[in-house]
């Protein structure tokens, strides 16, 4: 890979924290067609050949720079729709239609690629020759039979760390999700709070004993009249976990892991697009109302409202912080915990900056 | 408001007039949900609480940044969408849900906001603490009797001085407004033509004896055959007024006030949003038809397609100047009022900076 | 013209070959209403008068800079949509109502248009005062009693020399044009290539000896099997010529210029709009099938799928170019023609500059 790999990387990729994992995706977008998604200010081409391995390159035919993902998928690899180059998962040009000789530089960058538990996660390395060195998150859930999910894949024109700040406070839940599952605003903001961290994991615990139920809870569990509500929230760079929950007041404890009623698992894969873009991958697994069969997807399409109503908010969030320019903002109770987590990636993103220097002065 | 107003404004903002009052809107447009609206470069949230009281404030929440205008309006103020602040008028915040203490800092930049005759009239100072040091204009015609009016909101893809332009020359009427109020084109290029100038005020009277009456005025008016016309156009920062009429030919002075005949009357608040676009606020006032009660709203719709038209121009004119850049143009006989407004601006602005100077070496 | 003359031109403008003739239009493109297209970055009104004449002028009114293509005909010139100056071919302002005096400045810049076999013809000089030194290149297929004809304008967002590496290379159409006329991707792939240079001439001449019709060609001729096709492009700065077509196996020689079979005769004239952007003039003029009528427009059809086809891999590579920067490609064995044509104008445009420096230097 020596022609890509010798060229600078664009002047933003060393915005985010790199050797790591990141969502590029679920299992069940890479069908016969390859997918074309920017990661990181990477453009790249995800793809599943025939023989069912996916792979990811660098999206650039090196012959005249049509995106790969304009190609087609055949067994061996990814064929440039303009003039047939083929190349397989390791980036190698494998066929040039029509002359005999591939020359050493017809190779496009590949990125290391693995599923699990039908998410794709992309290892992308601070070096082209970057390998894992862990393997990817694993997220049971998506297997876990008492549970039922689903999920989707939307496009912020926003930076990742704005969809942090909101999953890891959930008191917005009062004023932007009145309809679903937000209920009374003074409940969330009276919320009890706990905020933990242990190295790069920040958690944020909410209860709200003794509360009404939501319009979505109510739609989705037999509740009997006031509930005692959970929220647990696990932010880590590579995905947040969101666990919420509740039960009938007074039926077990708050922080039993095994406590009945009402479970809803988020899974929120926030990667960035770019320093201002980011893709967000989220699945909800919830589990199933005792007596009806048609509750798991109501609360699937109550969840995908709900996040689309946080994608105005924070859409709309970001185009104001440009418009205004770069201003002091004031912070109050609830912002503990996305406080954590920014200062978690500013942590890795200064560690990552005197690594490199160092490396440099050697 | 000690955090927002130590910070610098945008750097455009000395591009206008300060220190005066501008057109913000009309009252009929403020109802149950608060209004973004950006007026010279600042983006503002205008509202009316329930009990009838109208404020404008600086459209970013202090917390997180979302424009207060996605919010929503309660008795005691205006509250943020996100988590739920809440502002009064003054830009105070006077409740944050969750949190007893409220930092000083909690504040918005509000700007005063007048109601007359159903104009919102803003004042924007040159700096945060600016007060009116006067009434609002007055616009009496809205409530006269007399008149029935109608109007509307456009936004322009164009410089504010662009419309004062067009709506201090017209002559453009015979080639632009063909179908409505244009008529034959030398009648108004030939026409009398009057410029006054007072401070900064400016004047153009227009008189166009035995002329044809174009469409509009032949549906709004029982004319009998050939119409002594007159144009009345007086330029103040604030709106221009565009006074138009006609009588039958020969049936009294054309510098008479108490003149018989037809009359529009038209109200143009043209304010800048930003140094390349701008609102046009207008009314048009007519005197109805004495035998036929439909004239009326045949006049606004007219009037409406005619001011649709002059978008269509002025905004060709302006991408057109963006793409030859500047390049000199040549004057007409036409021009006189317009170039007379253009300098009164350039004085007010010549003066402005030249204040600001010595407030500063002070 | 002095005013727009003294002016530079646009920081572009020495980025093509100019004291060329350029395809400006087709001639059925100017009927009652003017046109507006730029051409090398020339923003241009194009316009025939009520006796035939056409003309091209800068498309900036010199009074208020509104572009002229918002104006009408008239039997001596175009007339301004806003005040009504009136401007002959030659760019002088012949009439501005309401005033006697006409200023030495009310001119625009005219270029020199001239219509030959339908296509428009722009003489596109280094100087304001440049006129052409020879006569627009002939077309004669346009008037051969033997074709019928159609065609068509296309914008691209991408450079014109794009353009002309795709038109320059017929490999992709085992890739692009599957549907239509490519067929079997290997035969494109194998095809007998001839590369020939004179001056600033490219020609590329391919045969594909005892292939199977492809979709359109089955579709347009009575082929009894196989065929022998052929394929000859023809580069010239002005415009390319792909003349095509196919006999039936063994009935003829391939470089007879007499041979039988299905012609189709592919005019291109490919100009720049702006250094990023460009048009597509084209035409495709076919012999008609012996026994059916309706083929001709099924082969005008198929062609225009798939020049569409081509816009759209173009633009693709276009901003996959963008999106990466400057990197560099690796060529194979079809990119011998598009980079003889790359030379040319690389050499065309090294002579211009170097002429101008001289002339500086004077």
């Amino acid at each position: 890979m020596n022609a890509p790999s010798e060229l600078p990387l664009q002047a933003s990729t060393n915005a985010f924290p790199l050797d790591r994992w990141y969502v590029a995706g679920f299992s069940w977008e890479l069908k016969d067609k390859p997918v074309g998604r920017t990661l990181l200010s990477r453009p790249m081409v995800l793809f599943r050949t025939p023989d069912g391995a996916v792979g990811a390159l660098e999206d650039r035919c090196c012959h005249r720079e049509l995106p790969l993902s304009c190609g087609t998928l055949e067994k061996d690899g990814l064929r440039c729709g303009y003039h047939g180059l083929l190349f397989n998962s390791a980036g190698h040009c494998i066929e040039i239609p029509g002359q005999e000789r591939i020359p050493a530089k017809a190779k496009v960058r590949s990125y290391p690629l693995r599923e699990r538990d039908q998410i794709l996660w992309l290892w992308v390395g601070s070096t082209p020759d970057s390998q894992p060195n862990c393997a990817p998150p694993a997220y049971p859930v998506h297997s876990d039979p008492r549970y039922k999910f689903d999920g989707d894949v939307y496009h912020y024109d926003a930076p990742y760390q704005l969809i942090h700040d909101n999953l890891l406070d959930l008191s917005h839940l009062g004023y932007v999700h009145l309809k679903t599952i937000g209920g009374n605003a003074k409940i969330h903001m009276n919320a009890q709070l706990k905020v933990e961290q242990e190295d790069e994991v920040v958690r944020v615990i909410r209860w709200m004993p003794e509360s009404d139920p939501p319009p979505t809870y109510s739609a989705a569990w037999p509740f009997k009249g006031k509930i005692d509500r959970w929220q647990e929230v696990e932010f880590k760079l590579s995905h947040i976990q969101v666990w919420t929950g509740a039960m009938d007041q007074g039926t077990g404890a708050l922080d039993d892991p095994q406590r009945e009623g009402f479970h809803m698992r988020g899974f929120h894969g926030v990667t960035p697009e770019t320093e201002t873009t980011a893709h967000y991958f989220w699945t909800i697994a919830t589990n199933p109302h005792p007596d009806r069969d048609d509750v798991t997807q109501l609360v699937v399409d109550q969840t995908a409202a709900t996040f689309e109503e946080d994608k105005i908010v924070i859409e709309a969030q970001y185009r104001n912080q440009l418009r205004f320019g770069p201003r002091p903002m004031i912070d109050i109770h609830v912002d503990v915990g996305p406080n954590r987590a920014r200062r978690v990636i500013a942590g890795i993103l200064k560690r990552q900056a005197s690594a490199e220097n160092m490396s440099e002065s050697v």
